[in-house]
């Protein structure tokens, strides 16, 4: 089958995500649930088979060559190393050279020919969706169904979305025109061609907590757009994306293409290797997720196209609800969630001194910190929503900061291990709850990454609103939950949490989390605050990967 | 008028705008040409009188306070001071915090509301186009014909064009949805908001040649995408954009909005405020034309947004014609006009010693030498034409870069003083020809800004093209012309000129000029090399400029 056939054959999804993308509906071309019926009877049996078989084996599905070197990669739930040995190149260079060879016939593709066989791409990589959900576990200690759907249906849809905004800023314009400009006695005529031409090759290096999630957007952006990908993962978090890019260069393969459109590039444990590819000078775009630190050094590097999602402090402003208990558990779950390892978990959860106006009347800051504590306790310690919520911790470092923040404030809450009969050597933690005052900035002010709540007890909402604002402007920040039953706070609200470029979720109750960004409809990151400067998927996020180059003749 | 009607009132002319921009086919809303027809029978006289009125006399049109200091502004055809006083702040901190409040109500307006005022603003500029055109006949030493269709009419398609852009993209999604996600039992329904939300205060620093046609795509994409702008001039190139902001100031002011949306800030003598602007933690998005020197500054500058056009090296690339005469005069034109100060003026001329094919044999590299330098001469000391083409020189740096020029090869034809009986004082000068070898790559890798012409003599049409990429990716281009009748070679052109992000015109003849770029069609610039990293108008150069919040919540 041609490209063009290919094209054919995957047009209506490509459509259907486009109408979604316009018009941000609910659109999901992956089930996100791991349902047998929309899956297969045995895939679940079968990924957990595939995944079982890797362990402590190389890696061999990938098209690539290289010396045979053994991850770090460790179960957070085994509480052991995975074993899992990786194809290494000695010599960035030879990335760099077999990316330069893969871009010279990639670049050559129509859109249409690319966005084919990338739908090709997702497609074949749906069918390992259970393997990624357990090499997803394994590495991040995300719990099973928040890998599933995470590495699995929702990246897919994320990927998805990039594709559909590419193609629709690759398609905008015209690319060939008669320009026919009237002089008078004379018309000038020139026949006109706009090339959009990717910039090159494209780097895109993934975090341990979300290695594939955070990945393919930028990926499919810059393979959309026509440019060749090095995909350099956490070296914590190989395996998961390792599957991806397997499946990518088969399916580039089969089509007649260059496996090397897309690379894994896995630091050496003696030679890290991410800095030297970030530098290296051809390489024209870098894709970045991870510590604020690392984002401010990929973003200073002249002369690239850069697109970071780095640290933020996120908030959630308790001014007043109709359901306070539904409240309670929406907000427990948010902060349990992947014990808090998400980008998008509340930290600081603002209250006035004035307490919180309920249904039932007042209940004041202490009253709201008992409560609080009972809803993420009742979660976290249920055998069976407590490990399916909470997940495990995927670096110890988290265990030393929980530990280390105990002394930071009162403590309303004692983290506790969170029971798993599954995985008893599972490393987990449920939520530190620590009680502090709204002049203790120099406690709120930093991101506390992992299970670490803090309740500020502040003057007023007006107050919570103002450090909500404050700390998004200054460090960052993904999220914003604020529970109000007033059109005023919520107004206020809205003002100025648009001048901190921060999205906001009000008043969310059921089975719908401030922590969730949906594909095609939620844009994840803004751009606009020290949190990141790309967003997933505006049109700046696939229109700065390429730039138009006109080619202009007298009509012969 | 509401802002809502005054949108109704021009839609029209951004509908055909939209149009155009998508399908690149040749469009003007303002006509190019100094027509009474067009512009009414006294529109020149009235221009020629307002522009002599306004000699030596305070600036007083705009709505702005300030000292009143006077320009060093320095007619090049004149030779004379024009002696305008603006008036200036003596603290930046003024511009800024009046940007600032000016945001508080631009942004809040909607892309229709501030695309019917915006389209209004180059409706009453246009009412000005005369008296713009001496402006910048007597600030750049553009002739008069140069100087009413760059500043005028070209400039306000370029400003419509960054509007219609603008538009299409903050309107291309949706900006409230219901969101219906369908979770077995039941439904989760979000109402959800997606806001584009301006960065903040703009700044666009101008340059002395074009200080209209390359300010106002900036200041445009600025205000449509909802940021206020602060303009800081060229100080030698003041007049022209005043009268522009003026107009602008009283355009808002007559619809109700503050002045302040856009302000001129003018450099004073023991002051010189671009880098204290530029640095200014307020100021998120710069545009710069200019030096590359400054131009790096510029992008280097950390959490800033820069679109920049810097300096080039041009090629012309001569293998082979079928009207070797036509061929010489387009080319003649093309260095002459306005004496090579213009950022698309061809510079190394690149010949091969095996020469020319023509239409009636081969040309050796001398004989093209010389019918060259006869093409050039003819043209420039044409009593008529001669003036009317080259203008004057703006700068006197560039009279020295001339006479330091004349040791970096052989002359082929020395620079002379180009007569204008209008403006006997006037300081001009015709091209410098010189001879060279493509050894002599110390001469020809730098810009020689001005009318500076180095013929190259290579060793292949292939050696060439070689060094056309080699110049365009190093120190960048913004334009290349090539004469060849062998597809072969314009197929070998189009890979290496794409590679370098170099667009090219390919065999021009008769009126049409490489150094030509129509809004609506030509990209300008192309953001993928050196000489500048944004592109006037593609999508990139407007969607930098905004970030989408969300809000959502539940139906209620």
């Amino acid at each position: 089958m041609s490209l063009k056939e290919k094209f054919e054959q995957y047009k209506s999804i490509l459509e259907n995500a486009l109408n979604a993308l316009k018009n941000r509906y609910f659109f999901a071309q992956y089930p996100e649930m791991p349902s047998p019926a929309v899956y297969g009877e045995d895939a679940q049996q079968k990924g957990l088979q595939a995944f079982e078989n890797q362990l402590n084996k190389p890696f061999d599905r990938l098209l690539q060559s290289g010396e045979w070197v053994a991850s770090a990669e460790k179960s957070p739930f085994r509480n052991e190393n995975i074993g899992i040995q990786y194809p290494v190149h000695k010599d960035v260079q030879t990335y760099i050279d077999l990316s330069k060879k893969a871009f010279q016939t990639w670049k050559k593709l129509t859109v249409e020919e690319r966005a084919g066989v990338l739908i090709e791409c997702l497609e074949n990589i749906k069918k390992h969706f259970f393997e990624i959900a357990y090499a997803t576990m394994h590495t991040t200690g995300q719990a099973f169904m928040m890998s599933f759907q995470a590495s699995g249906p929702h990246a897919n849809d994320r990927a998805l979305e990039a594709i559909a905004m590419g193609y629709q800023e690759l398609t905008y314009f015209v690319h060939n025109t008669s320009w026919i400009k009237p002089m008078g006695k004379v018309n000038v005529h020139l026949e006109k061609e706009f090339i959009p031409v990717p910039k090159g090759i494209s780097l895109a290096i993934g975090c341990s907590t979300f290695p594939i999630w955070n990945t393919v957007p930028g990926m499919f952006a810059s393979l959309i757009t026509g440019n060749t990908v090095i995909v350099k993962p956490h070296p914590l978090a190989i395996y998961p994306i390792a599957i991806v890019v397997a499946e990518m260069q088969r399916t580039f393969q089969a089509n007649g293409l260059d496996p090397h459109i897309v690379q894994i590039a896995i630091d050496h444990p003696n030679n890290l290797i991410t800095k030297t590819l970030a530098e290296h000078p051809d390489i024209k775009i870098i894709d970045f997720t991870g510590s604020s630190e690392f984002g401010h050094y990929i973003e200073s590097l002249p002369g690239k196209i850069t697109f970071t999602e780095k640290a933020g402090v996120n908030s959630a402003i308790i001014d007043s609800t109709n359901n306070y208990k539904e409240m309670l558990n929406n907000l427990a779950f948010s902060v349990s969630l992947y014990s808090g390892q998400m980008c998008t978990a509340p930290q600081n959860i603002l209250v006035s001194e004035k307490g919180i106006e309920t249904e039932n009347g007042i209940k004041s800051f202490e009253e709201f910190a008992q409560d609080f504590k009972a809803a993420v306790e009742g979660l976290c310690q249920n055998p069976k929503a407590g490990p399916a919520i909470c997940g495990a911790i995927q670096n110890e470092n988290t265990l030393k900061r929980i530990e280390e923040a105990k002394k930071l404030g009162k403590i309303i809450l004692e983290p506790r291990k969170i029971q798993n009969t599954e995985f008893p050597n599972a490393v987990t933690s449920s939520p530190l709850i620590l009680a502090i005052n709204e002049k203790d900035k120099s406690v709120y002010e930093k991101e506390l990454f992992g299970p670490i709540v803090l309740l500020i007890q502040t003057s007023s909402t007006d107050s919570s609103i103002a450090i909500a604002k404050e700390m998004a402007q200054k460090h960052g920040a993904i999220s914003c939950l604020v529970y109000s039953k007033h059109s005023h706070v919520i107004e206020k609200v809205k003002e100025d949490m648009m001048e901190a470029a921060t999205s906001v979720s009000f008043n969310l109750y059921g089975p719908i989390y401030v922590n969730q960004n949906a594909a095609f409809s939620d844009f994840h990151v803004t751009g606009g605050n020290p949190a990141g400067n790309a967003s997933f998927t505006d049109a700046s996020f696939v229109t700065k990967r390429f730039h138009y180059v006109g080619f202009r003749q007298p009509k012969s």
